[in-house]
């Protein structure tokens, strides 16, 4: 599929960074970019980009980093990724009403070509912002986690990321969502010795056995912990259970599935020390999990961001790439446009408002 | 398969009542009869039946019932089933070790040729009973429980298989097992609502209450039932669990298949009952279920069986067709050669002792 809409390119690609933001943003929508596809798009911003003068622009694969050298105080990283879950019908992409009041319909206008969008026009229009900027477009988010074109640049050029206060302008509905919880999967199991289920007391239930795990999940009372000025609230489930082998025989295993979503107060490791005490007494085995990331709001160029911006700051519960940041020592926070709820959804859309709003808030902040 | 080992049998099949019960149990084996396939060995028996003077021969598909009309004070009923579960390489059976101490290997020995035989020895060998007797050799009882030819015959004959008191010749390695306890099963489900684990307090999660149905179970205890002077004991298990399609979803629906297996002095219905009671307060669903049987040892015949078979009748707590019987209303016990744990294995083999014990001590109880 990528391949047919790639082939209803024009060849002679270019993008216009001085349209408005919501028209940018259909430019970027309608030229497919599902990961692993990235790169006309890449291309395009690249080529975009070094029409530039006030910016230096590095590339590593499909991920395009462009940066101010005003020898300002303090840096701070605009990013956003370029690739999108693939297309569904929705593109090209559709605007309904106006073109400031209206809605942009089509794949890739909330998750985040808006956000790019928002980007490049700030990129295009601030050539002198009272903090020096690193742009940041990236491939393969959208996929496994070890393809992530963030990790890769994170990898093979650390400096070139390197800011005080990172921005990623991931679909926050342009509100500030600060920092994001952690999350950890473990699975805890029971085993017990397989019988007859018509003589039971030859065996032993496993599936009984983790009825106790259960009633320890249910008794247990997530933390609310206050980061950084933002209140985390956490979340400890089972998300999975699977035991028994047949409508006759005493189950030898029962494996609980656990998500726990800790507050950015915590780490990786602390969490599964925690996961451990508390099923004391069972297998439990780690699965995957990930830091989370503190919001970093008592930075003096977060602060400065949340005056411009306004409103009150939110705490971010799914896990988003600002956790890469956090990992990298540079506090993070999402903000961009469009409703998260919305992103990989048919109908995915955008409010031009939003867009507009988002490059009117980081233009305020970046020219005060 | 069967047809195969079909085509290498004589077309002239004839069984040799004459023969000792191990002789003629290697006989019956080496006649193929997987379910579906009874039909060759069904004529073979009928065949030979209908030589015997003192029986009336009836036939209703592969089921053959042969009875004697002496106008005895009782009636007593010896039942076997004639096919047996798939070959795997195990025919033509091998007798290892002498004809009266050996053992002879083979599919069909234990589950059932073996009590077969018996039966058709007795059938042979006693032709003025003290009691007067019905044989009755059947179809299709190792497959789903709709096509059992013991199930057709009560249908369509009911008369054919009226009577006191039932020998079933399943193995039991020679001891009286009397009755069997019923068995139901049930679906437990628990619902909730489905949300972003990140984001647990929006949702309920279905597998955190079903922690409270494993409580129960844990907390069960459950009856020793003496009924007819056996001890049956009950079990009430988790056969499986299963609960979560995601491992960031909030599971919205978690189910526990419960196994209850229950003393014959309670009726399915009263079982269900006993469930609905037990899991108050959740969605229960009735999956399928037998009634059990009294093991009928308060009746005059199977006092003289007890008497003459010798030992301490023990109760069974597998569900067999004796619970048929005694739905029909007849008592019946379980009494044949071989041990039931090698029915069905690739090793299946039976010792010739039990072969001849069985066929002794029915004799003796028979001619008393």
């Amino acid at each position: 599929m990528p391949d047919l809409e790639r082939a209803t390119l024009p060849l002679d690609l270019t993008l216009d960074l001085t349209v408005d933001g919501v028209t940018l943003t259909a430019a970027l929508c309608d030229v497919p970019s599902v990961s692993g596809d990235e790169k006309p798009l890449a291309d395009a911003v690249e080529v975009a980009l070094r029409t530039l003068p006030h910016l230096e622009v590095l590339r590593d694969g499909d991920a395009i980093v462009a940066r101010t050298h005003l020898g300002r105080a303090e840096r701070v990283l605009l990013a956003g990724h370029l690739d999108t879950v693939p297309i569904a019908g929705n593109l090209p992409t559709r605007l309904e009403g106006g073109a400031t009041e209206g809605v942009l319909h089509g794949r890739g206008t909330v998750d985040m070509k808006g956000g790019v969008a928002v980007q490049l026009r700030i990129a295009a229009t601030v050539p002198e912002p009272s903090r020096d900027l690193t742009f940041v477009f990236y491939d393969h988010e959208e996929v496994d986690a070890a393809r992530n074109g963030l990790g890769r640049l994170a990898r093979n050029h650390p400096d070139w990321i390197a800011a005080d206060f990172a921005v990623l302008l991931e679909p926050t509905s342009a509100l500030v969502e600060g920092g994001c919880n952690g999350t950890i999967r473990v699975e805890v199991t029971t085993r017990g010795v397989a019988a007859h289920s018509a003589r039971a007391w030859m065996g032993h239930n496993a599936i009984h056995d983790a009825g106790r795990v259960l009633a320890r999940l249910q008794a247990y009372a997530p933390r609310e912990v206050a980061v950084d000025g933002l209140v985390y609230r956490e979340s400890l489930n089972a998300v999975t259970v699977h035991g028994g082998i047949a409508n006759n025989v005493i189950p030898d295993r029962c494996v609980v599935g656990v998500n726990y979503r800790f507050a950015p107060d915590r780490s990786l490791v602390e969490a599964e020390s925690h996961l451990r005490e508390l099923f004391d007494g069972f297998e439990v085995e780690v699965v995957d999990g990930s830091d989370g990331a503190r919001p970093g709001l008592d930075q003096p160029a977060a602060a400065a961001f949340l005056v411009a911006i306004g409103g009150e700051p939110r705490p971010k519960y799914g896990w988003t790439d600002v956790a890469r940041f956090s990992a990298l020592g540079v506090p993070a926070v999402n903000f961009g446009p469009g409703d998260a709820l919305l992103a990989h959804a048919d109908d995915e859309r955008c409010p031009a408002q939003d867009i507009l709003r988002c490059e009117q808030a980081l233009r305020r902040w970046l020219t005060a």
